[in-house]
């Protein structure tokens, strides 16, 4: 029997075939702290491209598997069988997929948003909670050292009582109508759910807004728009956002806005202070205390406190990037699975959970209910 | 009798004492083509500092006047009378002032937003239709030449047509609560009108939006707020926009977000590009086309054409700024005063009309009645 | 007999006829601050011109003059005498009009650099000492509020010993061969002076950088070409600078370096921190206090002290501009003048003079001396 | 016997212990790809340690080697040995440490600069050129995929002839005496050789301006200073450059100017454009067509060709950083060594060589040479 508890963790993948750009992204993020070896794959829906994608990553060809459901009930009878699993399918296939895993003990690495529909979230819900094994959403954003930084200083009180929220997610790739692979399941509500732009990364600007300011959602009001032709989905929402606890905020989100690459961008406003970060320039978090100079604090460098730097690995002025910040969750991830396995209660790294993409999926639901009763405030 | 049309403008002023801001600016903006003369004022409510005011400008002691009635009444007896009057008085004031030296045939450029309230708004489009005299609403933002250049270029089609526009206005200052004089009256429903922010810069963002677009708002979802405990008006408000073309947009203005000193923003995506633009660093204009890198034209720099170029003085990389901005409202009034007086037509050049102040009336009523029927669209 | 210490100063004008840049500017910096009335001019070397010119000025045309001798005769004659006046001809005619000028006791105010050649600095200097007038030089540059905010901070001790000095001034307008007015006495020896970008831009940055960091310049290493063929002066030079104090540095000025427009910019690195700022961005001062975030210092920002706010006028994210620093230079020289015509003892305000002028030609000598030695180290 | 030619290059490690910044950034950079793996290191000088770190690496026992004289003999002589060794010690063990494993005909990828003395240097170019293995360079600066974008640019003349190099490479770390291991040897002439600042980065930017450019340096003018007081070696340096091309340039080297974090920028001028980029935000290019408005063109983004796509793993606007730059090293030494293996012709990615190391070196030795000659030009 293979030692559960050393040295990387053996880790399956479930969609990822050669084209798709997320299961890249999913890999390296495994490898760049050296705590997964990638043993096992269904990559692809289609046979053919499972075994020459299984292939091209070296993977040993008895654990090349063509679908989902073999692979799960396969691994989970090898004594190495792969410990965790990297969703990375289009949405979907979220719940079926990560259901199979998850009833074998097996943790489930998922991509975001969390399913297609909120009911296939709420199942999924109930399926974590009722099998022995974790689940972590890749709201791969939060990892990212500065909005560690951004989050601490909030929690501990920087900002004093929170007021505003300014989140924006805009891109451009989908000005003109576009027929390839990545933007094809993404326009198409059966596999990509209800929303649009929303879903892809509406989803994203939300998480990071809460997991930054640590405040609730009450109620959202939002006008969605598809403006290329026939485009079944939104690819442009606006989107005003009420908390709980009395702050207020926006949120745009567009996959029209030629110049705007991945415009991941967050302001938080309080009564102390603010702070401003972009997703393009991630290593620098500005801070405004009231009354004093704009500090533009660099990761790892002065001013940066441990939050940032325990998911920072080189010195300030070297830049990290997004597959660092991916990388912080699956690091995060597996500390978290090799505590589970020891039976060890887990770190207390904020890993995005299941609940975090029920959340997402009920936050899509509140845009596109909201703006088909024009724009009516909605309860999330 | 002095010739009306040579040589700088006689310029009076009413409001901008001693300890005003906005009336120095408008001073020097008057100066810097050196078409004005200021030479009378009733530069203040309170007598001895309108004395003591127009003695530390050097006006005439005798056309230094206690109140503006009078002043009109006396101007327009005198041969050298004043052919224009800023006024720069709080809000409430602008009408009845307008109104004394329209009705004498004396021109009048005035500060924004027009009137305090609706009614006096419309009483005053009223008075400029029906006197023989010039009515300038200093929006100044819009005389700043990369905002000419992005208004040339969305009317040439270079952005396709309109899909969305983001505008915000932030401010920090008002923060906390404050009692100077400043903050006073802007903070003062009577003096200031229904409007905190949305009217003291929500107006500003609003007029600069549908300036550039050349879009006509069709209506608008607002959500005000007053953080600061005890303020009457709404010191920070979130605006959906939609647009009679189709576009859609959101507004935001603050005077809450610590770090925004006047941040005001505008970006605007079509079909097939987009721009940016910031008031903060007016001398950039960033042009992106779809498919195309970003490009940064600079004030009288290569890709910046004739619409700039009128209103500027000074090669490339030689900054100008606000004062320079404002005194191209400025310059092109005294066009407009010049040919008004020769009986001539209008140049084209893009001057704030009353009908521009009526406009920003009804965004104000409109935001804090949306905002009062939680959010409800409200047409324009 | 006309006043002489009431109201504005009547200033007179030698060059900067209708297609000139920088008379143009000097113009509008000496109204800025309703300083200054222009009541004469000798505004062109051809009398056509100098005739048209001052026409469009709107001078009387008693005190439009063909030639500077001529005028500085006549207006001295007069009891409304100019009280000052504006040189800004090619280098290689300030001397003699400053000189007929000052024998009058006419205040100059004169641009930079002092004159086209050594020997008549020298000269110019021993004019100055041997009249009662001033006589200021417009290194307009100084003039930045964020300039004087570095400056006070450094001779605050803020930055602790200085250690390095990296100075720059790059412009693209030269790249390729230009035949412009503007251009053509530029790059002509005899009009410019030995110095081509050294005279007309490295003795702004060398000016720059002495001013903010009160360093002495010890000696120079030059490395100077004309990268334009056929070009008779420097486009292009390199310059290692060795300060008294024991501080270190670099200069560079170009006229051949495409995307740059005026960009002269300064960094200076001490024991305790380092600053930087860039012309085309003046309202920025970026402050590095060693071991702490580096803080955005705005104009009359927080952090920004009595030294920037003295010579701003408007709120900072209102940004203040070229002509608002240059006019920073005439509205300090209005109050030198006047409190010389007073017998008062000058201001503190820090403008540069003659001997800073003589400096700047100085520093030319001794960049083309260098260059002719292959950069051996030159005393200046 | 183990197959040489598939699966992941078996890779050792010299140097790179526990608490050394460099060996981690190489461990990273050989994984990102999934190219290597670590087996094997002689990871400190001090026994203890190498085998400490060695554990916590994970390595087996019987590969954790106290020295790297028995690492390369041991080695050698397993089936599965070794393919290729990284040198990441203090400067002077370099060459010694290169040439027990070259010997072997083991593989060596070491970090710069090349060795502590030139004659170090040149010993180890005969090695190289006297086995038959690969020994690659680790200027990974010239991995990061904007620069290879502006080298392409440069090649295809985009720029025209190259005129003016401004380089610089500033840090800050150094302002202050430091007492702990990394700064310890690098200010230590026996291990670091005779340059500080200039051997630790200036060689970095030397080789970077070199590379992007294809120019070869003629001679340098240098002026070294060693600013805080008792350190042996410079810490700032200033250096002109004249390349063989004609065209000129300036190096400026920093360790102790505050702000700067790891400042490396690079800025070219030609007769028809001009290029900038920064290190600390590397995922941008700034190029500017003369006549033309400045472009930002972005890794993967319109504008950026497939020289800089071929070394980029993600999207435009998912920023990429300095360990996928360092990657690139990595994964192109894996194709060249595969090709190696196999007898192929090496691919024709730019590796930086032993002889960039020599080149290094050189630049090192007539910085030291000149300063010493107070600034005298010295051939390289």
């Amino acid at each position: 029997m293979v030692d559960q508890n050393k040295g990387p963790i053996r880790l399956g993948m479930v969609g990822g075939g050669n084209d798709a750009f997320i299961g890249g992204v999913h890999r390296i993020a495994s490898r760049i702290d050296d705590r997964y070896r990638l043993v096992a794959g269904a990559l692809s829906a289609t046979p053919e491209k499972a075994q020459a994608s299984g292939a091209a990553l070296g993977l040993p060809p008895d654990r090349i598997y063509d679908d989902y459901i073999t692979m799960a009930t396969h691994e989970a009878a090898r004594d190495d069988r792969i410990e965790a699993v990297s969703i990375v399918t289009p949405n979907h296939v979220h719940m079926e997929a990560a259901r199979a895993f998850l009833r074998q003990g097996i943790h489930v690495i998922c991509d975001k948003p969390l399913t297609s529909t909120l009911d296939d979230a709420e199942t999924l819900v109930a399926e974590v909670e009722n099998n022995n094994a974790l689940f972590i959403l890749t709201h791969n954003y939060t990892g990212y050292p500065m909005i560690r930084q951004a989050q601490h200083m909030i929690a501990a009180g920087t900002l004093g009582q929170i007021r505003v929220v300014q989140v924006e997610y805009a891109q451009d790739w989908l000005t003109t109508p576009q027929d390839f692979k990545q933007a094809a399941w993404r326009t198409d509500p059966a596999r990509s759910g209800a929303g649009g732009s929303t879903g892809d990364i509406g989803t994203h600007a939300y998480n990071l807004a809460c997991f930054v300011t640590g405040l609730t959602l009450d109620s959202l009001a939002a006008d969605l728009q598809a403006f290329v032709p026939g485009r079944p989905v939104d690819d442009n929402a606006h989107v005003m956002l009420r908390f709980k606890e009395g702050a207020r905020g926006m949120l745009w989100c567009s996959q029209v806005a030629p110049g705007n690459e991945n415009g991941l961008r967050l302001r938080v406003y309080g009564e102390k202070g603010g702070v401003e970060w972009g997703q393009e320039d991630p290593n620098y978090l500005f801070f405004s205390p009231f009354g004093e100079p704009t500090q533009r604090i660099t990761r790892n460098g002065p001013g940066a406190g441990d939050a940032a730097a325990v998911v920072s690995r080189i010195p300030p002025g070297h830049p990290e990037g997004y597959l660092e910040g991916f990388a912080n969750i699956y690091t995060a991830a597996a500390d978290a699975i090799r505590a589970h396995q020891a039976g060890q209660p887990l770190t207390d790294s904020p890993l995005p959970t299941v609940h975090d993409g029920l959340n997402g999926m009920k936050f899509i639901h509140a845009c596109v209910t909201s703006s088909a009763q024009n724009g009516a405030w909605i309860q999330v």
